[in-house]
């Protein structure tokens, strides 16, 4: 029998507990052992619950219990769930965890503190819910050079963009109307603003390089200033606004790594990802490209991935599986460097200086927006491109290209 | 150092030779360990060629040398391919396979074999190319109970469709274009009769189901027979038609499983699947829709996916990795039990035995097929369905509808 404790009795922990209960036969038939959750640790009692004998306060009785050998800990934060998880690893226990915050902020570390303590440190549901990305990425794709993966990481931020693209709506509208219905927080910053997503990538991104890409490095632009008008162009382009996050092998040994809307066009495999989908985007040298879809937040999603390491864990007891990822930052290349197209919506008074500046490029024109126009300019670099918005006197807005 | 050898150097064993060699720095940390091929299986010699040296003509050479650790099938068919493997395994050397053949005809047995000799039988290239998707049902959703797969599993079938739709060609006339550009190979039959996509879900039906699902008692139905008229009739009613490979549990233990062109609409996540593309779309009941997208063949894909065997292997010497798939055959359901709507196009003529048979469905016309309509029925038995369908004097055609 193989015990497991949960850390934090909330949405995720709450989950796991139900999978590992609900799918009993699969899980311990896949595991080649039983597995009983012994405790869950949390500061609440939840007088009712059917595992309300269970639940301990106090971190020290699961610490220095020698029959427990796995940990979930989904508390969210980075204190107290970093300290806890040291201390379980140090101790040979285990940890699976959803706390995206706290691999982006400590995932070299609690790695190599699970290789010299023969345990494993894995993190499946913090990137991607209940999409395996972070598997595949380190078993699958193991006769690959990675080039690129992209990713629609963020559930809230793309139902936001694809209510705006269905319904002509506004980003204050639909971000009202998401927070009513539990799909957006009360404070949405983390989310919109596109942080979520920034340390969903810096993980993903880590993984592809197989060193240490700091989230606090990674150009993050979120979605506040895309608004109706910007899609009233984009369906007129049969192009669609995703914020994606994504991470590329540049030449000298660079990697870029970014999060921001982008328009892409309909061909794109990420397109038809809407509402709460995420998925994950990833381009090989060998394979070419292949995508991971799914759900990618929710509790029994993100329970599933938990429990789906908790079972890798029992199948490699006293083992540590391979996971690269130093503690060696990675060489992270300016934004401004970086070649694409713009699409721009600029007033019809800076025609002239839009010739001027970019050439002869396609005017498009959107209904009940007959004071401007918009246009994709040819592949140049940000800073060219910055430069050049620079002069004109009216943009009102700009978004980043993609193509496949 | 592990020793690897290649059985039979046409497309993909010569692509699992360069796959090492180009992506060695990532094979071999993956690995753990360095990988070298030491010989390579063929009949044929190959002068001038880089691994020439390698080349042997005798099986025993290799299977008797205790140096070897890793075997890439990649001869295809069952025989000599079934006793080579056998006499591999039962001599403790792991086998990785891109034959579909022999693993939907002898898959238990070989993994019975590898079990018995700590060794180890993967075969991750024999579905979906070089998409990641024997490793997630095994590995990565193992907490969940999987209650359908459904996958566009053949790359020259899908882009026959693909173009029939894009072009409103006919199949003959896409097919031999398809031959002449070297898609579709001169004797065609295996791929658009369903019989290449029948074995890879039979494989995928066996894991899903932990039993084994024999390939002969798949339904299996071929694209011959869709027109360039049923595609006019799809774009009119925002849907696709594909060649969909399906395995669903029903209730009293009985698995569906079977391969037949099926109507799609715009939002099932396959209708964004075209060309030569394949995707595995899976159920699970904590993770919900989750899919896998990529190149369903080709000779580097396809070798990609073998050499992540071989990185397996590597990773695993000694140690056979859990894969459930027994030789109990697996209680199949017969289809006519089966609901769903169907998309029926007849002559006007049929108009009122419609209304009789189907009530009042909503007619659809074509442009440029005056003397016809179509209609989707509601949901029905495929036994109820046929028997009505017998009593239209002017049916001319009937497609599945799948919605998601």
């Amino acid at each position: 029998m193989i015990q497991v404790a949960v850390f934090g009795y909330g949405t995720v922990g709450s989950g796991v507990v139900e999978v590992i209960e609900k799918n009993k036969e699969m899980v311990n038939k896949k595991s080649g052992e039983e597995l009983n959750v012994k405790y869950i640790l949390d500061l609440r009692d939840f007088p009712g619950d059917p595992y309300e004998n269970k639940v301990v306060h106090d971190v020290d009785v699961i610490l220095n219990d020698p029959d427990v050998n796995i940990i979930c800990e989904t508390m969210g934060g980075v204190e107290p769930a970093y300290t806890f998880s040291k201390r379980a690893l140090m101790s040979g226990k285990s940890v699976c965890t959803s706390n995206k915050e706290l691999v982006a902020n400590h995932g070299p570390e609690l790695i190599r503190l699970a290789k010299e303590n023969n345990c494993n440190y894995l993190f499946e549901a913090s990137v991607g819910g209940g999409i395996p990305i972070i598997r595949p990425l380190n078993y699958s794709l193991t006769a690959e050079k990675i080039e690129a993966v992209t990713g629609i990481l963020n559930g809230t931020t793309n139902y936001i963009l694809t209510k705006m693209e269905q319904e002509g709506a506004d980003f204050a509208d639909v971000l009202k109307e998401a927070q009513e219905k539990g799909y957006a927080e009360k404070d949405p910053t983390a989310d919109i603003e596109g942080y979520d997503a920034c340390r969903k990538i810096a993980i993903l991104s880590s993984l592809m390089t197989g060193k240490n890409v700091k989230y606090e490095d990674v150009y993050t632009e979120g979605i506040t200033k895309i608004s109706a008008a910007d899609f009233a162009y984009a369906k007129k382009l049969g192009r669609s606004i995703k914020l994606l996050a994504m991470s590329k092998e540049l030449a000298n040994d660079e990697t870029l790594a970014m999060v921001s809307p982008f328009m892409i066009d309909a061909e794109h495999p990420l397109h038809m990802v809407n509402g709460v989908f995420n998925a994950v985007f990833v381009r090989g040298n060998m394979l070419g490209d292949s995508m991971y879809y799914g759900r990618g937040a929710g509790k029994l999603p993100t329970a599933s991935a938990v429990v789906s390491d908790v079972v890798d864990c029992a199948r490699h007891m006293g083992k540590t599986i391979m996971c690269f990822w130093d503690a060696e930052d990675v060489k992270l290349a300016g934004i401004e460097t970086v070649s694409r197209p713009f699409f721009v919506r600029v007033g019809e008074t800076d025609a002239a200086k839009v010739q001027e500046l970019f050439g002869n490029v396609e005017k498009v024109k959107a209904d009940g927006l007959e004071d401007e126009f918009a246009f994709i300019t040819e592949t140049m670099t940000e800073k060219e491109f910055a430069e050049k918005a620079a002069k004109l006197s009216d943009m009102r807005s700009r978004i980043r290209v993609e193509n496949v």
